[in-house]
């Protein structure tokens, strides 16, 4: 059976969808009730969050669009310190999606919020032309997470000098992976999709000062720390070789002549933390699912230079420096 | 200036459109933090809902995708009773786009949200191919509400026996906009996309005894009163002389056959109310914003019949009866 236009009129057609497909995996007594708003229980303090995901191949080795776009959701709502409760899913198909390749989707996209805890709540289904090509679908999940009462601020502003600054895992595998199957490249690359609730949580229940912590997607490491040290004026010394990166990953860079500091990922996060808990907080993440090749890559500096002169600093294996810009044009189009 | 590939990648491109774009009309304390996730203040229950915007085309009379995008989610988060607090803006640009196309959406987007007092909190941006045609672009808004404690459920399995069924103002006018401009069609058939917050917002406040309320969206009434119908198991009997149509509406639809009943709207909403508070209620709604062609439309009965048999009744304006089904098919595409 394929989509048609009739599936997204909001009539007859789209309640067949939602009771056949989507029924089939979100089921919980919230979403059940099928209405447009979901009523939650609350807290003192929200956070909330969206993404569109329009990641092309919708499958790839190690993930699909459905895995992504809870992982990118309860990724972003973990950052912000607080504990993912609820999302919502909206869902743009094109005219002639194949309903099975659309239900794998709705299914993995069910598993992952199972395992990351979190309920979907509500909802939306539309449908647009399909104007040449594969068939494709775009999700949205916006999401609502509850910051635990007397929590410290997390953010790119709060870096401290002596801060350490931790990676949960090794670089560019998503964003490998990706390109590899769109090139038509065979290797072992698997994207690294996951949902970092287990690392972030065992973090805040053992109240590890985390200054600043922040998913590394698309722009990659790179963009990430720059916009802490911007964000804190401070600098940033990064070495070269503790970056972790896969040797497969690092082969297919050599290669392609990519850097792994500008590739995303969308299973890896980088931290600040205060230095006297960098050892427990490197531990505690190396203990957590999907980050047992955590590392320690650098350290924060006061920026004791003119204004505007916080930078990334990466201190190369042979014993230089190189600033660490920004990273400019496109990047990978379509990656999440 | 045109939207390019690199607009969506995250990278410096990604932060230029934000500052320049978006930031512009969106200012406020939370979404200048400039966040993945937004921290807000929460409450005791929360309503959550999200909606994608794939409306052709985006510019229309009486309305655009920016307002529509707003109307949609509020005037859901407001059907559950809550009040809309807090919403996220998730943009799908078409490579092309002309950005001062762009900017008048997020503009538009923005007063709507002003208007409707609900306050934008985080946003995400995606670039997609265009693979033919005007470079459109797709918003998700996602929305959370508080309901206030202590207020009744409202829902479409809490019709009684002896509710009076209002509806806020003339149906088809959204649908009929759409249309008329698809086709070329000169008249001055107005979009009725708006916030319905005042009218709502009143009825709450007074306490009127609503036990469901819907916006008459995709689908039209038809399909509302049906869902009504079948969640509470009772029959819905509506008197087609009392529909509200403007005179314009009417000859619109006569001369394409088309049946307002399924024709969606963008500012009406149909409420199913205790007998004894139908004329107050009636009389706020009148006394509200973009409501003053509201009218009581129908009566709730037991259903007396096998089961199944919940049904919504016509009863024509020269005496007939008949059944209101669900609506089949396409409807119109690409309405919202």
């Amino acid at each position: 059976m394929k989509v048609t236009m009739a599936h997204g009129s909001g009539g007859e057609s789209t309640s067949g969808l939602i009771k056949n497909v989507f029924a089939k995996y979100f089921n919980n007594d919230i979403l059940n009730r099928l209405e447009d708003s979901a009523v939650v229980p609350g807290n003192s303090r929200l956070a909330m969050t969206t993404d569109s995901f329009v990641v092309t191949p919708i499958e790839f080795p190690g993930g699909n669009i459905g895995r992504l776009s809870v992982c990118g959701t309860v990724n972003d709502l973990l950052m912000s310190g607080s504990k993912p409760m609820y999302i919502t899913c909206g869902f743009i198909l094109e005219e002639g999606l194949d309903l099975d390749d659309l239900e794998r989707q709705v299914k993995a996209l069910s598993e992952c919020a199972k395992e990351a805890g979190v309920t979907i709540v509500t909802g939306d289904t539309k449908v647009i032309e399909n104007r040449g090509g594969e068939p494709g679908l775009i999700i949205n999940t916006s999401g609502v997470g509850f910051i635990p009462d007397g929590s410290e601020a997390i953010g790119p502003s709060n870096l401290k000098d002596g801060d350490v600054i931790i990676l949960s895992g090794n670089l560019g595998d998503h964003h490998a992976a990706i390109l590899s199957k769109r090139m038509g490249i065979e290797n072992n690359i698997q994207s690294d999709a996951a949902p970092l609730t287990e690392a972030v949580g065992n973090l805040m229940a053992q109240k590890i000062r985390v200054h600043a912590m922040r998913d590394v997607t698309r722009g990659g490491l790179g963009t990430v720390l720059n916009e802490f040290a911007e964000s804190s004026d401070c600098e940033i010394d990064l070495y070269e070789e503790k970056l972790p990166v896969s040797s497969e990953v690092r082969d297919f860079c050599g290669l392609l002549g990519l850097d792994p500091i500008y590739m995303g990922n969308e299973g890896k996060f980088v931290l600040s933390v205060h230095a006297d808990d960098a050892k427990k907080a490197l531990s505690i993440i190396r203990g957590s699912k999907y980050c047992e090749n955590a590392v320690v890559i650098g350290e924060v500096k006061k920026n004791n230079r003119a204004v505007d002169m916080h930078r990334v600093i990466l201190n190369t294996a042979i014993g230089g420096k190189r600033v660490v810009g920004l990273m400019y044009g496109e990047g990978l189009p379509r990656i999440c």
